[in-house]
């Protein structure tokens, strides 16, 4: 069940359009599940920097990872950060400029992050990450190199500290604005999975995995 | 005809990665006109702030708007900023964990937004967002009201410092992988405007606009 938690710190507050605003783990993890697109915000050089990667998530932590020589991930373990997940769903169309908006769903997370030095749980994560995506994937692979495994950082962050925002249905227009012979409405907007294309290489007698062909059918990123 | 610029500044350089960095402007021009959504950083009480909201293009300069007593509109015109564009165009499911990728288009721009005080910019600018989703609306809308125009600020950032990675194609896999019989190859992620949906208010005889009934299939969005 839904239900409308508080708001978690001053910095996790939503200040604008604080009606959009929700705070329940339910939408939280919803969108997340949905996009794993991500923009992270970092201080770097006394500037911020957003730099978009794939995030995933298990149970109240967000996961994001990077070559662990990055200006980014070395970076983000020594600073609180920012990140944020967007879906786009439509453009809102109405009778006035000022009254336009979207319909979207976004997440914005803040937090100190944790690089994982722990070689199990660093390979657990990054297993979960495969398995997110494709499930039954990771004991089918080629084995992590030492050296891959080595040049690969993983980063941590509390889901404690993050706040949700959706906009869905119709414009909303001045009350006289509506006697206005002026169309208004919404331009839906949808992500799709295409059918998954082998490159050219696949050896013959290597089928399409399951996890893979049901890709564009499944359970991942039905809310996308 | 898309010719390789040197990068720009060093903050707009691209670190990691730098084989698929692009710094010409049609690569940026197509990316920008592609997105509508954009991720905005700003620093706010010594924190990185990452928000998302709609930018729009004209020549060389870069827009974003707000409520114009909001905390991020007044920050932005006293800080430099940071403005990211995403397009996820695909999952790269690759034979190791560590060839997996995605593929995508990216813009990074760096740069100290100008809050536009000057009317006649502000209304030009105001109209050229509306105009560049649904041409020819600006004129059939309702016009603002002072009070909506007051309400709004609009920031405009130069495009130079901007920086673009993109990747496409098939997993680039170890040589020796080849020989594995593991699948390999591309999810391909499309997005796409569905029909547009009146809201249920709209006036007998008012028909739907060619600028919007014509939008899904429209030029606008065409490498979304």
């Amino acid at each position: 069940m839904t239900h409308q938690a508080p708001p978690p710190s001053p910095q996790a507050t939503v200040k604008r359009g604080a009606k959009r605003a929700k705070y329940d783990t339910d939408t939280l993890y919803a969108i997340l599940d949905a996009m794993p697109l991500c923009h992270v915000g970092y201080i770097i050089d006394g500037r911020p920097v957003v730099i978009p990667t794939l995030q995933w998530r298990e149970g109240d932590t967000l996961y994001w990872h990077g070559a662990s020589t990055s200006r980014t991930i070395a970076a983000a373990a020594e600073q609180d950060v920012c990140v944020t997940v967007s879906i786009l769903d439509g453009l809102v169309i109405a009778r006035s400029a000022f009254n336009h908006s979207v319909n979207y769903r976004s997440v914005v997370v803040h937090g100190r992050p944790r690089l994982i030095d722990d070689p199990e749980h660093k390979e657990a994560a990054l297993k979960a990450m495969i398995e997110s995506l494709t499930p039954g994937r990771w004991d089918a692979l080629r084995p992590m190199h030492a050296k891959e495994f080595k040049a690969t950082g993983v980063l941590a962050l509390d889901l404690s500290d993050a706040s949700c925002k959706v906009r869905s249905g119709s414009p909303v227009d001045d009350a006289e604005d509506y006697d206005l012979p002026i169309w208004a409405g919404v331009l839906p907007l949808r992500s799709q999975w295409g059918t998954p294309e082998p490159d050219g290489r696949v050896l013959p007698g290597v089928e399409t995995p399951e996890a893979i062909a049901s890709f564009p059918q499944g359970p991942m990123f039905r809310g996308l």
